[in-house]
Formats: C-alpha cells, sequence, structure tokens
C-alpha cells in the first residue's frame, strides 16, 4: 500500500473554517482517490434526522451538513476524505444501541468514529455514512487498585486514563505516541501495539472485558473484571482489532500494571546486524525482567531524524543503533543490570560505543532519536512507509533489498522499529515518486513479506487503504471465515462499509 | 455443578484390562447420569471404517470395540463416561481434514481427545462419538532462540515442550499440576491458566498462531511467529477456550519467555483477610517485577493438606496463609527485595510470621502446601469443589457464608486459590453428600458469584458438566451470539456435541 505523504503532513490538526475549505480542495475524495463504489445503502431521509434528534435529545449531540462535519471527514494523514453530512454523538450505550437499530433497520451505512488517529484511514467515511463518534461517552467507571482493573467508556483519551491511573500508582499497559488525542475504544479497535508491548503483551491479553453494540443494535455485556473467566466462547476477541466492522465497542475493562519507579536509557552504537541480534539475546538475557523496550535505527533513519531535530548523534557513527530501555521497583538494582550488561556487550566487542541514562530529560532526548524519524522522513517531498513483521534472522534484509532497487530513484531508503517485537518500519523517500519507483516498490514489500510469513500490517490495521493487501498475510481460507464472520454478524454490511474485508 | 469424588478418585491413570472392565461397571454412564438425550446423528458403519482405513494407513491409527477403547471414554476423576467405539488417531492435519470432511458429510459426531485431564468432563464422548485423539501429532517444529517463539503440534505434550525448552534457556508461559500427560492443543481449547498466568499473562496473550481444521474439514492456517499481526479479524481466539466445539487445534505458536535463574518463596501467616489484601498490595509494589504468584490458602484448607501429607506447618496457625513467589534474573537483588517486604509487612503488623526459602527441595516443600489441598480434601467421602473468579473486596466472602448454611452438616468448608488472579477454589467436603446440602450448596454458589459479576468457571471451563451454569456468568446476547458463531462454523454440530453449549 502506498502511502504517499506531501510536505504539508505534520500541520495541526485544527483549523479555521477557510482552512478547512482550502483543505477540503486540497485533498482528493477517497472514492475517487481509492476507485470505490457505493454499496447499497439508503441515504439519510429527513425522518432520519427527526428520529435520532429523538434518540440524542441534546442538540449538541447532532452535527448537519458538510461545513459542521468536515472535521470528521478527513485524516491526520491527508490519505482520506469522505462525505459524511450527519455526525452523531451519543451518551450512553442505549443511545448507540437505539442509532445503529434505525440504521440496521433503515440500511443506513455507519462509519464508527475515535480519536481519528489511525494510518490506514479505517475511522473516517468514504460516501454518505452516518459518523457515530465515540468522544461524549467519556466517563471513568472504576479503578481497582486491588486488582489493577480500569474500567471505563470507549470513548475516554489514552492520556487521560494514564493521568489518573497515576494518581493511584497505575499505568496503562499500551503508549502510543498519540496518547492526548486517541480513545481507548480506538485502541481496542485495532489492537494498537505502541512501544510498551515488549514489556506488557498486546491488547488481547490485558482486555478482560468489554461491551459492544452489534450492527442490529444488540448491547453484548462481554465486561469481566477479571483475568480468568472460562465460561464459554471468549466473543471480545472478535471486536479487538477488527476495526469496527463486527460492533462499536462501547465500554473497556483493562488490567494496568503498577506503575514502576525506576528507568534506564541505553543508546548503542553497533557495527552489523549479527551484532544487533546478538545484543538483543544478551540484553533479554541480562536485563531479565526490566526490560520494557529494544528498538533498532539505522545509520540513514538516525542522520534523517537528527537533521530534522536539529541535533548531533550522541555518539560517533554506526551503521545500526540501538535503543534499549528498563524500568524497575529499585533503582540500584536496575543500574546493576544496566552496567553488567553494558560491560558484557562492551568486553565482547558486540556493541561498538553507547550512552546510558536515568535522567528523565535526557531519557526524553534519547527517545526522541528514535520518535522523530517519521518527522524526519515524512519531511521528504514523498515518503512510502511500510509497517512490517519480519522474522528476526531475515528482519533487516528488506532495506538492502530496498536500496539495491530503488536507491538511485530516490534520497533515501532506511529501517527501523521494534526489534523486541520484530516489527519494522520501512521508509522510502525522495523528491518526486514516480509510477517507476512506484512499480519497483510496492508489490515487492509485500511479496518479500509473504515470503517470509511476515505481517504486511504489524500494528497499524487495515482499515481502508489496505484491504486488497490482506491476502498477502492471511490465507483464502481464513478470508473466507473473516466474510462468515462479518455476514453473521453484520448481515445488511452497515457498520464501517468498504474497510478492512471486501464483501 | 455438582462435583462428586469418592475416595478413588486419585487411582492411578492407567490400568489393566480387568480393571478397566470393573471400572467401567463402577462408574454410571454420562448420558444416564446427566439425562442427556442423543443428538440426530449417524452411526458409525462398516464403510465409514474402511474410509478411515484408507485415510490412516497405519492399523495403529484406528482403535474399535469398547475393549480397545475403553481408555478415552472415561477421566480421571471419574464424572464422565462415554462408549465411544472407534477411536482415530491421525499423524498429519490433512488426516485430520479427511476425517472431519466425512463426518461432516455423513453427519457422525466427533469427540477431540488431547490429554484427559480436564475436569469438566469436556474431552469424553457421551454416546458414540467418533474419538479424535491427537496423541501422535507430537512433533516440534521449531525453537527459535531469538524470537523465544516455539512451533508444534497440537499433541505435544507440556512437560515434554517444558523439557526442550530448558535445554535453550526458556519456559513455557504456563505450568499446569497435568504438565506430564495435559496437551499443548488442549491447554489451548480450553484457555488453560495455571500458576504463572500472573507473570506472564494468559493464553490470548502468548499464542501468537495456530492452526485449526474446521468441522467441514478445512484446514485454518493461522499461524504467525508474531507478535504484531493486524491484518484482519483476530480468529485464533475463536479456538482458544472453545474446548473444541469451533474446530479441532492442530498446530500451535507460542512465545515463551526466557527461563529465570532465581527463585524465591515465602510463607506467611496473617491474621485476617484485611492483612491478606493489605499484603498483595505490598507485594505487588515491592516485588515489583519479580513476583510470579501470590496464593492465599485459609487454615482448613492447610489443615486438611497436612494431614494429608502427614507433615507439620513451616509457621503457627493463623486464620489465612499466603504463599509468595518470586522469580528473577539476579540472586542478590531478589534476596534485597524480599527482604525489604518481609521487613515491612512484618513491622507494620500486617502479616504475623512467615519463612522464606530459595533452596529447591524447601521451595518444594512450600509449593506442596498448596498444591496438595485437592489431595487433602478429595479424601473426605464427597468433596463439592467450585472454581470461581471473585472480586477482591469480596473475594472471601463466600467461605463464612457457605459455613454459615453448611457448616453443621458437613466436615470441611475451605477457601484457597490464586489471589493474584482473584480466582479462588471453594470445597465442601464431608461423610455423606445428602440432598439438604446439595441443595443448600448449589443454586447459592452461582446466585453469588453472578451478584458479583464473578465467573463460575474461571479456569476449569464448560465441558459436558456445566453449559446449564454458562447463564450465571454470560448473558442472553452473549450466548446467543456464542450459538451464532456455533452454528455458522459447524452446521451439523458434530464437534463436541453436548459440550459447552446447549443448542
Amino acid at each position: 500500500m502506498l502511502q504517499l505523504l506531501n510536505k504539508k503532513v505534520l500541520q495541526p490538526f485544527h483549523k479555521t473554517a477557510k482552512q478547512i475549505r482550502n483543505f477540503r480542495n486540497e485533498i482528493q475524495l477517497s472514492k475517487d482517490r481509492y476507485h470505490i463504489k457505493r454499496g447499497s445503502f439508503a441515504t439519510v431521509a429527513d425522518s432520519d434526522i427527526n428520529h435520532f434528534a429523538k434518540i440524542l435529545p441534546n442538540p449538541n449531540q447532532i452535527l448537519l451538513g458538510l461545513d459542521e462535519t468536515a472535521g470528521y471527514n478527513r485524516d491526520y494523514f491527508k490519505y482520506v476524505r469522505g462525505l459524511g453530512e450527519v455526525v452523531l454523538k451519543p451518551r450512553t450505550s442505549a443511545q448507540v444501541s437505539a442509532i445503529l437499530q434505525h440504521c440496521n433497520h433503515r440500511k443506513l451505512a455507519v462509519s464508527v468514529y475515535g480519536g481519528n488517529t489511525g494510518v490506514c484511514g479505517g475511522s473516517i467515511p468514504v460516501f454518505d455514512e452516518i459518523v457515530l463518534s465515540l468522544e461524549l461517552m467519556n466517563g471513568i467507571e472504576s479503578i481497582d487498585e486491588y486488582s489493577g482493573v480500569l474500567q471505563c467508556e470507549a470513548g475516554c483519551i489514552l492520556g487521560v486514563l494514564e493521568e489518573k491511573l497515576s494518581e493511584k500508582g497505575m499505568i496503562m499497559p499500551l503508549d502510543l505516541g498519540s496518547k492526548h488525542s486517541c480513545q481507548i475504544g480506538g485502541n481496542l479497535a485495532t489492537n494498537a501495539g505502541g512501544i510498551r508491548l515488549m514489556r506488557y503483551g498486546n491488547l488481547h491479553g490485558s482486555v478482560l472485558g468489554l461491551e459492544a453494540v452489534t450492527a442490529d443494535g444488540t448491547v453484548l455485556d462481554l465486561m469481566s473484571r477479571f483475568r480468568k473467566d472460562n465460561t464459554g466462547y471468549h466473543l471480545k476477541h472478535l471486536f479487538i482489532g477488527s476495526e469496527g466492522t463486527l460492533g462499536v465497542i462501547t465500554r473497556v475493562a483493562i488490567a494496568c500494571p503498577p506503575s514502576p519507579t525506576t528507568q534506564n536509557v541505553l543508546f548503542l552504537g553497533v557495527e552489523n546486524y549479527d551484532s544487533v541480534l546478538r545484543t538483543f539475546i544478551e540484553c533479554k538475557k541480562r536485563l531479565g525482567e526490566i526490560l520494557t523496550s529494544c528498538e533498532l535505527i539505522d545509520e540513514d533513519a538516525l542522520q534523517c531524524c537528527i537533521l530534522h531535530l536539529k541535533r548531533s548523534s550522541p555518539i560517533k557513527q554506526y551503521p545500526f543503533y540501538m535503543l534499549i530501555e528498563t524500568t524497575g521497583s529499585n533503582a540500584d538494582h536496575d543500574e546493576q543490570k544496566v552496567q553488567n550488561f553494558l560491560e558484557q556487550v562492551l568486553s565482547a566487542g558486540i556493541v561498538g560505543d553507547g550512552v546510558v541514562t536515568n535522567e528523565p530529560s535526557k531519557v526524553k532526548d534519547l527517545w526522541q532519536l528514535r520518535e522523530y524519524i517519521p518527522h524526519g522522513t515524512f519531511s521528504n517531498n514523498f515518503c512510502l512507509t511500510y509497517d512490517l513483521s519480519l522474522p528476526l534472522d531475515n528482519f533487516y534484509d528488506i532495506v538492502p533489498a530496498m536500496k539495491r532497487r530503488v536507491g538511485h530513484l530516490v534520497k533515501l531508503v532506511c529501517g527501523f522499529g521494534h526489534i523486541g517485537d520484530s516489527n519494522i518500519h520501512l521508509n522510502i523517500a525522495g523528491d518526486e515518486l514516480t509510477p517507476e519507483i512506484e512499480q519497483l516498490v510496492d508489490p515487492f514489500v509485500y511479496e518479500f513479506t509473504s515470503k517470509l510469513k511476515g505481517s504486511v500490517s504489524a500494528e497499524h490495521g487495515i482499515g481502508l487503504l489496505k484491504p486488497k493487501y490482506l491476502k498477502y498475510s492471511k490465507t483464502n481460507e481464513a478470508i473466507g471465515l473473516m466474510r462468515q464472520m462479518k455476514t453473521t454478524m453484520d448481515p445488511n454490511g452497515i457498520l464501517n462499509p468498504y474497510k478492512v474485508i471486501s464483501m
């Protein structure tokens, strides 16, 4: 999938009405850009609006007309633009239920809208779908200090939850760059990953329960505050990662770890990929239970980042850099473990040089060298970016392979990502995206990944942009069962049409 | 649900043919004991056997007649006995596929058989279902030291996997008392819990991929070696915990942690339940990332266990005991954390007394005080046992409540379990199980649990014995969706009929 980014991609999200009008002129409609044909859904009539007004009594719960709904019709990355003229903002699961019951009866398509931080166009309507925004369902129901369980509504902002938990000595099991705008319901719907995944696992493990409203308005109460509940099929997982196509997540119960009290970050220079792997093995062994993140950055990715940040590298130039984080509960113990690890990898010659810190400001500086790489790569006129899971033996092979194919045609081919989770981000950037480059890049990346039985979308999901690439990571039989699930649970196909799976 | 156990429950599993005949005379058939009506399935004909013989070329892959199949027709706990006269032992997924394709076409019911260590009668036929045993599919495909991923066939014994992993410095993310006979496919099918769950999470988190054959013989390749794969619906979770009713798990990929190198076990005496909770909070805080297990044992449970083991308690009598385990990567660090914790809880007066050890033989001795409680309670003429998830605020309330109801009619009411996972085992034992006791116990436990929105089967599952209790932990809407899943994926209902969900 091509993710074309132009120079203005990192503009602030909120704009004036005039800017929005300009913006709408700038961005091609998704239906045209991606050649999508409208499904055979009904169109919204005045009688529907009157019905919705009965369900949602407060006038601020309904927005009408493209001027009012413009913000809900395009994404941050300018990949998609839709034409949804009706935005509904329920406050309760009962209201979500009543809305969907009506839409299903009338065969009105619905686009489910969370924090709009996705990168695959999953939360934006394509045609005139009704936008169902969860933003007003943002209540925290309970935080249990004994069991570590948080229960809340789906529209809660991740960063707000993190803040409330910190008051009680707990953290969320996931952390994302978009935490100040993404919503926990959207996190679940997209099975969001992030930089704590290596330590705390993914959402299928930490989500204890959820409530979802299915296409016909049925409220499915699958809430649970328990890690163990073997009573029947484990249905909640159908909703985690299905991007709103099987139901609308309305409430969440999630297991939250105690806050760590210590943090160390190491930034290491490594001569070759073989030594990267050996360093990874050593850090798993010697840092053991305090290891939280292990990231890989190649020299071109770092170069791009420090140019953008206008900073210099903390260590001299190496082909590879690794950023390793530990968190724990005893500063002395952690420091000793970190020092032992460093002495080992330096004396064995598998790490060339490195710095380590536990000072919060310096920790932040080091993390910026990883987090701002996308800002650097996106500062080119175009940047194609891929989010792949690949086996560690062949993890980095795709970067030199891509350099051989298009290195002479572009300014940058680089790789970086979560080596601890086998997840690499491949970026190809330059001045002008020509058909020649597109043809050399696009099928190749997916075929390369598919041959290694990797994932063509490790954490970003499928959304509107990637359904046609599903086949590279899933068999026909699996896609067939997905279709069966969709048909069983949403026979009219009203929930997030055109997304995830082509019907 | 009543789990009636007589004195002979802990006899060894393997018996002579004569013993088996006696045994069959002893145990009532499940169909009579639980008043089950046979489904409208076909019966096995000679032509079916001939067909199976073509699929399974080796004569040892087919057992015929009740004498040969007796061992596959009853469980260890004597809850269930069936009449399956055909046992099939495929060696490949293709053979599983061919068998199911034929059975589905012919409407022959199938009972999926793993290690037969379940406690809810899920793996034993009820009538004449064909027994599909995975025991010959026990190959280990790969163990990747870099990523920590094990790939193997579903019939691998858990203990064998643990052994093979230990050679490479890794462990399985789950540990069970039955590890020397249970199979990894059965572990997944029942979403097995065990004593490492608090540290490493449940199987929905650690299973990376699986292969399953559905009722019509479709081989669903959902294998993945990656923690991150957001390409479409996360179908593998449908098979984890559905007890073989939606498909037969044939292959597994699972994330395995590095072996810890240190272990400490504490055994503490605590005066009241409030102090138990405070101790739990302290151990989460002070033991942090090295905490692996936190178990609760009440004084009656311990008493019962030490009588059975013919041993004395390591500390004087208290109303509650806690067994806490840590595992880590640095012995000195762990010892310091453990000492800090102990000093804190003793000086604050929330723990009365305690012992701690890191010597393997003493670690084993202390763990026996927890692990042998069931053997002690089952040494009574009858023992009713319940496996509940309950909120920690009310975690222990059910024990005194039950004492008030039946204390005068029985010898023992006790509670113990995984407080770290909010999972309590309630036991009621005595000389004679009267209808009066049954009536005082049975609806009460489920209603009590349901009112607190707990789980009526935390880790044991539903199997044959508990479908009618599903309603206490799941709503009508959820059960309705389970039925839809079953109907969609197994329209003839051939897979494990009578189990999990009544159709």
